[in-house]
């Protein structure tokens, strides 16, 4: 299992879990406490958005596994990365063109697992995110996976750019979407391709973009301006899915 | 505009709003107020599942637009659903064969803004949702629409199953997806059509599917079951958008 959330009992190993910037899904705390130490905790917990839960001493002895809370409970994921290497060896090892998609700077937690839901269903080997700003891998992510966290492996690197250009010596090829693109049909997404998707406010950013072979429009008919950016991603990924079995 | 919001201010008509089973968005309470009409509001805020904001004085005050607050300020969404004809004269406007999705108790209101996004920019001329059960159209759904709301109308029946024998009868065909459909790429999706998208957990209902004149099925290599809602909208549709755009 790649996905595993575990707790982090007592005042002090929280704090510290806050101070080394672990992501703390839920964090329990005893109802009425209000001491220097709980208050700090809370102040953190505010700061990173984590969701409080207010409960009983009774609550809390039951979800405890050390016995000793101290008042405060933290939950939070442990997820194994991948390496980009254990991703283009899952492509070798079924015998089909490496298919990967990369995500520049996605923010939203349930975008980011709706994609890793749709990388594992439209067959794609795995999934590359970049380490700094973009969302990491909570709990929400992995909910809104629905499992698929524990199938498809996802790997964080320092620089998209690099891993991409990297992966264009090794005879991948890149896609990303933009408005002023090429329609999707007309572009040939068979061979070895990572499928590029930006950010939901700003897109693909510029350095990310200069390394791809291709620019895929999506047809856009409406008055609105994009997509949501799993449904994009999904839209496209399904294409490669579509060119891949239906050869013309 | 067919998407507003608009706030209720007072004890008595925000108590009046939520037993009439309007949708209450946001819920703004005086800080420390606790007698005996603001906690009845609570409890069902509560019960609604109300985002609520404590705040102090002078933020009410500013948020009045009748200075007659009384400590609460609710804020409602107002949206002026279409009917289906006139989804049928979007499309006969525009010269166009009507293309509509219906969604079958999708319950998200994520997913719905999404779909509703999605149909937009596919060029859907509409979008119809059943009565009871689904979630309606509140403040989410406006936001991730991410503006659709506003261009796209939504039409809302009482029962899904009817309205689809009646539009059968004025020539449109139906599709809905299902794992043990036919490969979606094999189905002539070019007419009228209606795209019928099940809820999240249990898919199409058994008499809306009896009505669907097709059963596509998205290609799925997987682990797990199914992709989201909004994905599987976003895929379906765009193979719709694909067939018209590039006939063979």
């Amino acid at each position: 299992m790649a996905y595993q959330e575990f707790t982090i009992e007592g005042r002090n190993a929280v704090i510290e879990a806050y101070r080394s910037g672990k992501t703390i899904d839920k964090l329990y705390v005893l109802d009425g406490c209000q001491d220097g130490p709980v208050m700090t905790i809370k102040r953190e917990a505010k700061k990173q958005d984590t969701l409080v839960k207010y409960v009983s001493k009774e609550r809390l002895d039951q979800l405890s596994a050390t016995g000793k809370h101290q008042g405060v409970i933290a939950v939070a994921a442990a997820y194994e990365y991948a390496e980009v290497e254990d991703i283009l060896q899952a492509a070798e090892e079924k015998g089909e063109p490496p298919f990967i998609i990369l995500l520049d700077n996605i923010e939203d937690p349930h975008n980011l697992g709706a994609i890793i839901r749709t990388a594992n269903l439209a067959g794609a080997h795995g999934v590359i995110i970049p380490k700094n700003r973009a969302v990491g891998l909570t709990a929400v992510v992995a909910r809104t996976s629905a499992g698929a966290l524990n199938y498809t492996p996802v790997a964080k690197v320092t620089n998209l750019a690099k891993t991409m250009e990297e992966l264009k010596k090794k005879g991948m090829w890149f896609v990303c979407a933009d408005m002023d693109g090429t329609l999707m049909y007309r572009l040939d997404l068979k061979g070895p391709i990572g499928l590029v998707i930006g950010s939901e406010g700003e897109g693909v950013g510029r350095l990310v973009k200069e390394k791809c072979d291709m620019v895929a429009a999506i047809p856009m008919q409406g008055n609105i301006d994009s997509l949501n950016a799993s449904v994009a991603a999904g839209v496209l990924a399904y294409e490669i899915v579509r060119q891949r079995l239906m050869p013309v």
